[in-house]
């Protein structure tokens, strides 16, 4: 699957994260790439400043997504969300996170009422966004709750070029992971995923691995018992759906390069897990695909880099791939929908 | 530090391991590369028939180690230790896990007693070890105990082209890792990996990196409590000692290559953390090296892989890494025994 070229969708929306971190930045570095990476038309969500701050090239507000499409190729398109403070990069503060928030709320509506065709999120500052209120732990559960789907069953897939890995739990500590897995939360996970493999991705019948929990995946229990006890039951009940779903596979031997080959993604059950070989392969160019939700959601996967925000040493890697990805999803989906 | 050439130390000693894995096959592409990859004289322990049931190149069979520095140049040298039944590639059994047995302990007391410089060691069946009586979990033990080091003071540690994992612990359940890590253990481990990377590797202040147990390494106790509980303390007192300890790091970003580029080596809590990073990037070329005891072991980090055995498949690479290493940390030993 390849980018549509000319691309006859709307654009998508590319929320700038917080101000003061690196989101600014490596987004007018992805519109400065569009012809070299074939980026389909998108604008920016946020306050014009941050972009300022850290470019000198050519920005034109724009008052409806649709109009990104004429300006796309000679100005970075931007729907204007203010902040109500003064914006320096690498100085985070409240008003920054106000603004993030909100244009990512703009953003994701915008996206769900189509006149966006995907919502691309660019890095917050967790903590910040925690001290003026916000309730979510992350914006995938933000977006999932504007997209009206409970938190427990969206997926966070990531993914690298060859890889693609879903932690079936993300952020708790790792005693909490072997107390909370259950047969059931595995085979949600796993089921959303095989979905969002067809629909976003066309593979007709997705191969999804399952890591073990334990060294060498238990080694028949002699190491531990959540594979005989929760991941082998719960692959039989997918199989039975007809999902091809095989493991647990030993963790250690499942991502080099000729076993990334035999699968379509990964199913991890804590975050390590899922990220360290992600990361450990992919540092600078890791998508985070939100799968479950009826729109098309994508990040780059790194944070706000608040210390080398300014600099213009950030990497659009990852920014650049996000949008591709999204891009690819949405042509996917309207093949998928409207065959021809 | 690069190997000696000509080389001036007793041969190295490679234990075949079973004689139906692909223990012999390796060994034999390693001796076929010697020239091109600069391998020092080493001979081989084990029964002659596992090398010729894969191979009809020169076998030449001497009595005493010495003999190898003669012969390495146009025939592999074997120290015959033989099985008692028939040798079929892929079809172990009691017999074959004797004969490895056997071959470890000949060749690890060579070793010991100087006769050989080094210990290579091939990959064995552990079931059928256990079958026969073998006590120890593995190789690694036996030749601790052997050397007359209690296994809880050894270090297993996993090494590529640009990266050196130590986990804390090795095989027993993820639940178990969370109950029983201490401060102390911790503590050994990475004095002792300190003291490994100076003797062996010649690094006179190694860096050394923690990763964390819990997600992002615990964002100060919001993701888990076992870096402020145990990790941090024990670099402290690691500092406290000398040791350029620091950390604790979050695991998922401390494996690429720039993050590789900060440390000599990377101490982490658990086998799949040790290992994700070490064979999603160096699946065919990982080499598991001993720390902390008298003599220089190594061992190819893969197993007998019966599956493949007489086929002519298997991948000597992680063999050939293994006895360069080896070979590398003599020469370094000796320099820093007799400085010039």
């Amino acid at each position: 699957m390849t980018i549509a070229d000319p691309w006859t969708d709307a654009p998508l929306a590319v929320a700038l994260g917080d101000p003061a971190g690196i989101g600014p930045e490596v987004t007018v570095k992805a519109w400065l790439a569009r012809d070299k990476e074939g980026l389909p038309p998108f604008f920016a969500v946020g306050d014009e400043r941050s972009i300022g701050a850290v470019w000198a090239g050519p920005v034109q507000r724009i008052t409806a997504p649709g109009e990104a499409l004429q300006v796309f190729d000679r100005a970075l398109p931007l729907l204007s969300v203010e902040d109500g403070a003064e914006i320096v990069p690498g100085e985070p503060n409240l008003e920054g996170a106000r603004c993030a928030l909100d244009s990512l709320e703009v953003a994701t509506g915008m996206t769900r009422s189509g006149a966006a065709s995907a919502l691309v999120t660019g890095p917050v500052a967790k903590s910040q966004l925690y001290a003026i209120g916000f309730t979510h732990p992350g914006q995938t559960e933000f977006v999932a709750e504007r997209c009206g789907i409970a938190p427990e069953n969206v997926v966070m897939m990531l993914a690298g070029p060859d890889l693609r890995v879903v932690p079936v739990t993300t952020h708790m500590p790792l005693r909490a992971v072997l107390d909370s897995l259950s047969i059931e939360v595995i085979v949600a996970k796993a089921r959303t995923t095989a979905r969002g493999l067809q629909r976003s991705f066309g593979i007709a019948n997705p191969r999804i691995a399952f890591a073990g929990v334990n060294p060498h995946a238990g080694e028949n229990g002699a190491l531990g018992t959540e594979e005989m006890d929760l991941i082998a039951p719960a692959i039989a009940e997918l199989r039975e759906e007809g999902i091809d779903a095989f493991g647990p596979l030993a963790a250690d031997t499942m991502f080099h390069a000729r076993a990334r080959a035999g699968y379509d993604a990964a199913i991890c059950l804590y975050h390590d897990q899922a990220l360290i070989p992600l990361k450990t392969l992919y540092f600078d160019e890791g998508v985070n695909m939100t799968l479950g939700i009826p729109i098309v959601r994508t990040a780059p996967d790194h944070g706000t880099a608040f210390a080398i925000a300014g600099r213009g040493e950030a990497n659009p890697g990852a920014t650049i791939a996000a949008i591709q990805l999204a891009a690819q999803a949405v042509v996917q989906r309207k093949a998928e929908s409207c065959p021809a």
